[in-house]
């Protein structure tokens, strides 16, 4: 468990390949949610608060608490952006923290913040996320952003060497009213951001041909995640929903393309509060869930 | 011009009443974006970068006195928060400054964040704009958000006191590619979303007849805008696309409601850089820019 994972992902440079090179070192296309909320947090970690700053204290401990407990197991942690701007300055601090320690575990980091704005605004947004401007700043691989405002809400997020997952398809109960609506020509609305976005993406290919612009895909319909795979064949697909959401193995195999690849799963609360809040010895709960995760998606893509 | 506006419009609780008056106050609809790009500051506004903190300064100096300049000529101003978070703390410092700059001078203040999650997430963002856990935080008055994600996305975010404008009619190039696509049943996209904001916004009316559950709607297609009208009466429409996005008069008229209430006109760059680098009173030619906006958009709805 203490093993430091191989830092030579950081060397490659397309953030697809570099994904996909970590899932392969674990043998598991799955993400751990890291959506730290201060009532659930382990009896050990909850400090005074009159110590400091201690909801940086207790959302970075956390975070990098877990980020120990899976990172051989797991090749990848999504920190959700909002449980930590809820704190400003405080928050801010712990998402830094948590970047930086799953970066220096050689994990691959997914900042769920889920950004969507055009032309210059959008530019800053895509700064904010990943130039190094500020010396400190541990930068996250990839980016969630909102598809909603078209492909001028997207192109500003496009690197090489990071990557975006534009919303497509999310497993809310709300999603369906907007995302699964019938166009006139017989597409869904989702589908057809599907196809803006496979088209966009095809100018970013990594080596192992697929782009540095995903998707996500929630876990709804089999038939829909089916239709979608085939509409965004280059593009690595975050599927929410797993676990907690209510989805299971069946629900998410049609995310991944027909060899194996090109998906990875996401699950939050059903591994991060895998735990009983007095339970002392909570991170070796988490990692039996992780572990139980990985275990199942890895073998039911067949590379376990 | 230095004349403190009047304070009283804060005991306005509901937040579409406390807009409205500020409207009426100022007799303009209208509304001045503060996207403030550090490369086209004024000249006397540039610090050395080796003073403290010489991004935040600059970024609400500017913002401050672009406030000062025309905080009784117009009713709002909509800061940019991809602009500000850009520059991580210091960004986020500057737009603290620029809120709290705003509300002192008796503006209301819409914050242009965009946000969109759900659920728990979607608490957080609604909880990091309005809660003033922290005791130095000024919160805004209405913040912009995203409905791709459906009702679920958008339920969050909805108070009494504070409001949320959410996308329906982006005015961006690459807008249409989605939101005027047509559906199965004769709607287009946005049509569909404007009648779920409809249906949600309900819930929550204030006196004159508005909900705080606002809607942008660009000034694209005059048509267009005349049918979300028609399906989001008790909407307040924030209208982007005026001035350097090259709508007109007549482009945004179809906004209001026949009696001239119930939207807001934006105006960002046209206002906010209206002067040469060098210009030594800057502040002069903004306010001059605001009140031609302001009586320009005043005139044409009536009530100048």
């Amino acid at each position: 468990m203490t093993r430091e994972s191989n830092r030579h992902d950081v060397r490659i440079e397309h953030a697809a390949d570099r994904l996909l090179a970590a899932i392969d070192r674990c043998r598991a296309p799955v993400c751990v949610g890291l959506d730290p909320v201060l009532d659930r947090m382990p009896r050990d970690l909850r400090v005074a608060t009159h110590s400091g700053s201690p909801i940086a204290q207790q959302l970075g401990s956390f975070c990098c608490a877990i980020i120990d407990a899976v990172h051989d197991i797991v090749p990848c942690v999504k920190p959700q952006s909002a449980c930590f701007e809820r704190y400003r300055d405080a928050g801010l601090e712990a998402l830094q923290q948590t970047i930086e320690h799953a970066r220096r575990r050689g994990m691959q980091v997914i900042l769920d913040a889920k950004r969507g704005d055009i032309g210059v605004s959008a530019e800053h947004y895509a700064a904010a996320a990943f130039d190094k401007s500020a010396a400190i700043f541990s930068a996250p691989d990839w980016i969630t952003i909102n598809s909603y405002l078209g492909e001028d809400g997207v192109r500003p997020f496009l690197r090489r060497s990071h990557g975006a997952f534009a919303l497509v398809r999310t497993s809310n109960s709300g999603g369906a009213a907007i995302q699964s609506l019938a166009l006139s020509d017989g597409r869904t609305v989702a589908e057809a951001v599907a196809q803006i976005i496979a088209s966009i993406g095809d100018e970013h290919l990594g080596e192992r041909g697929y782009s540095s612009l995903g998707a996500v895909v929630g876990a709804t319909k089999r038939s829909e995640a089916a239709r979608l795979r085939e509409l965004m064949p280059r593009q690595i697909f975050l599927v929410p929903g797993f676990g907690a959401q209510g989805a299971g193995v069946d629900d998410v195999l049609p995310c991944f393309n027909p060899d194996g690849t090109g998906a990875i799963i996401t699950a939050s609360r059903s591994i991060i509060y895998a735990f009983k809040p007095d339970d002392p010895d909570w991170t070796s709960s988490v990692r039996r869930a992780a572990e139980a995760f990985a275990d199942e998606i890895g073998r039911a893509v067949g590379i376990r």
